[in-house]
């Protein structure tokens, strides 16, 4: 786990957030390759939910939404809190459920503990010139209620019939009382969730449906079937609004967790909105059951990245020396890799070599992540090329300058080819 | 304005937040065919500045950031806040500077009003079990803040070289006394921003070349000179940060407003983020310069939208009739077309042109955003997609079931071609 922090860190995936002072709760930045990975992730799901799959469109609800949706949700009451008990003697604040091994002790100075008492997850801000209980909102805790506040909207502006789904990315918000492990649970994330609606009688088989669906897209992007398992969460477990959950889990290097969750969610989101609100949210005179699909955006690019990073000793180096030091590889899938290509001059000191480099970098770059590297020795360059998971390494050599060939190493298959400059975008594209 | 109100609501654009609940504050959620323009714009500015532009990398900082972000960059001090004025009838509060026109009493009631008060713009919330300010943090206000105190960060992970820019796309907030104007003031919204770090004696250089960029990224997406003008901010009115500013202002049917900022911010931010956090920002011994590129990606949905949005009387119909009606004609660029390809079968009621038809949109709409539509006559299916600015309307007729072939009608030249459905994905790849 340490190695992975600081592998994210140094080469420029993961920073933590306000760093510079010291850092700030739970929060993460994605750096210049986290964020393409990230992007890619988010790209991937959005074209797997809205593109591949039948009858499912987009929306993208604002975080800022009325306080009436949180209490009509159910998010103000009791069920959206954890139980907190303080140490009488530090002070310090601990979740109940966290303190199971502690022995009814303070962990930080073995203190006796308050009984537990309620705490809510919702994140509190406030709205218009006058700060209080009048003007309070609160951050989303999920993204989905903004889907079901626009059930009615979508359905009539883009004549929808049941069933279909809406698809929605986004950040949420949860107090949490003890984030931990890194990106894994953090106060600030990114959902990425599917509701679909549909007729009661069929919300079994389209469980299973998106059940199925949901695992293949992590196959699809190369996570090993080893790695990831299926849990159907007892019914006593069940949040108040599931009538039955099964929880994508990753075996992350801190034990199996959740990065996705797939619940039927019943009639229980647009009964109450209907309630509450006063508007009818009937589809042919009966309330659409939901199957929703819900991803951590953050948690599943962990995962990837988990499965990815690779480190191999005594790795063949590229002039053929056997190799002693630790090597990371990151196998990432080749349509979430931050970069998809590399132009290496052979020697920069060839004024020749390095402008016709410069120059096909220049014609990539706009089509493909491309890097320039000019750096070191080209089996130190391949290495820390390797080390970010770049597909392709594209190097401009002597011969280069006479028939105008270039150097195209496959990361997976470590061939190399020689390919002529003008086909050089085609061959990338081709096989990206 | 009205209209445009109206038809972004009816054509599953964009939605008032919260709607059943009466709707909330300034917030707007974007639907189906919002959601796809507006990715379709981020991607634009996204691959703009990233790939087409160079040495400029990326960047995702998280909303929450430590409070002391924040009094380093000036934001919880006097500078970043409105000057607020009570009604001592109404107790109405309203922006001093919103006044100007009402004569010093109150616009609702005519009321006296009090002296003015400042009031910060920031949006608090808590993190952590206790609410109280030791736990006090805000919503970022700009998302510029993570890209500089993530400087060093991006600069020793990258091994960038003065200069280059960080590019980031997120949501900000501002508690604004006055949201209005649609999307165009709200108090959630999105930015666009590339901070470009330099040489002090380059800065004169980089901002007309990053104005002269910026203005380009519009001309090409397909807004008209006459629309789009700059505004030299007078020195008096600068924000604390800035040594120069050139606003970029679109003509809203409401008048001129800004939808984006090109500042040279100077070394105010490095500076001051390394006094108050102890770091060494600099680089080679000085403190790089900023010159900012700050775009309102809501504002520039909002620009896009009036520019497409065209009401045409008496338009011909396909049918050759004279068409008496007010059409709509979305003229969006192609590229931000949130609706690239419709699929229509000529008559709904012969299964073998419905079967045709309906495998075609299968195969189409995994690669681009495609819509299937059986309903009415063609002349009236073809205006609801004009009305969309849908691309290009593909038509399964009897003549389909003799020769394979379609028609393919595209909206900007309105001419029809015949194309073999084996060359129909390659076709419209092309034109796309």
């Amino acid at each position: 786990m340490q190695k992975l922090v600081s592998f994210t860190k140094r080469r420029g995936f993961i920073f933590p957030s306000s760093e510079i002072y010291g850092g700030f709760g739970s929060c993460y930045d994605y750096g210049p390759l986290g964020v393409e990975m990230k992007r890619n992730i988010k790209n991937s799901w959005w074209n797997e939910m809205t593109r591949i799959q039948k009858d499912v469109v987009g929306l993208d609800a604002s975080i800022l939404m009325s306080p009436k949706v949180w209490e009509a949700s159910g998010h103000l009451t009791a069920g959206f809190a954890d139980e907190l008990v303080d140490c009488k003697k530090c002070h310090h604040r601990f979740r109940k459920d966290f303190l199971e091994e502690a022995g009814g002790k303070c962990p930080d100075c073995g203190g006796e503990l308050t009984k537990p008492r309620k705490f809510n997850l919702m994140m509190k801000t406030f709205v218009g010139p006058v700060e209080d209980e009048s003007s309070a909102t609160y951050l989303r805790a999920e993204t989905c209620q903004g889907i079901y506040t626009n059930f009615k909207n979508v359905l009539q502006s883009m004549r929808m019939k049941i069933p279909f789904g809406i698809a929605q990315i986004g950040k949420a918000f949860r107090n949490e009382i003890n984030p931990k492990d890194f990106i894994f649970r953090t106060r600030e994330f990114e959902q990425m969730e599917m509701q679909w609606f549909c007729d009661p009688k069929t919300t079994d088989k389209f469980f299973e449906y998106w059940l199925k669906q949901r695992l293949n897209w992590y196959y699809k992007l190369g996570i090993s079937k080893k790695n990831l398992r299926t849990y159907e969460v007892p019914k006593k477990d069940l949040a108040h609004y599931a009538k039955r959950a099964v929880d994508i889990e990753y075996k992350f290097p801190f034990g199996w967790k959740e990065i996705e969750g797939i619940h039927n969610r019943g009639d229980w989101d647009l009964s109450n909105h209907a309630k509450n609100s006063g508007e009818d949210l009937k589809y042919e005179g009966y309330y659409p059951h939901i199957i929703e699909t819900s991803v951590g955006a953050d948690r599943s690019f962990f995962a990837f990245l988990a499965e990815a990073y690779q480190e191999i000793k005594g790795g063949r180096n590229e002039e053929g020396e056997s190799n002693k030091e630790m090597e990371v590889h990151f196998n990432i899938h080749r349509s979430l890799a931050p970069l998809k290509v590399a132009v290496l001059p052979l020697v920069k000191n060839k004024p020749e070599i390095v402008k016709k480099a410069k120059k096909i970098y220049e014609t990539l770059k706009t089509e493909f992540a491309t890097v320039y590297d000019q750096t070191g020795s080209i089996g130190r360059r391949y290495r820390r090329l390797d080390e970010v998971g770049c597909i392709f390494a594209v190097t401009i050599d002597f011969d280069t300058l006479e028939n105008d060939e270039v150097t195209v190493r496959n990361r997976d298959t470590m061939k190399q080819e020689r390919v002529k400059i003008e086909n050089l975008a085609e061959c990338l594209r081709k096989q990206l």
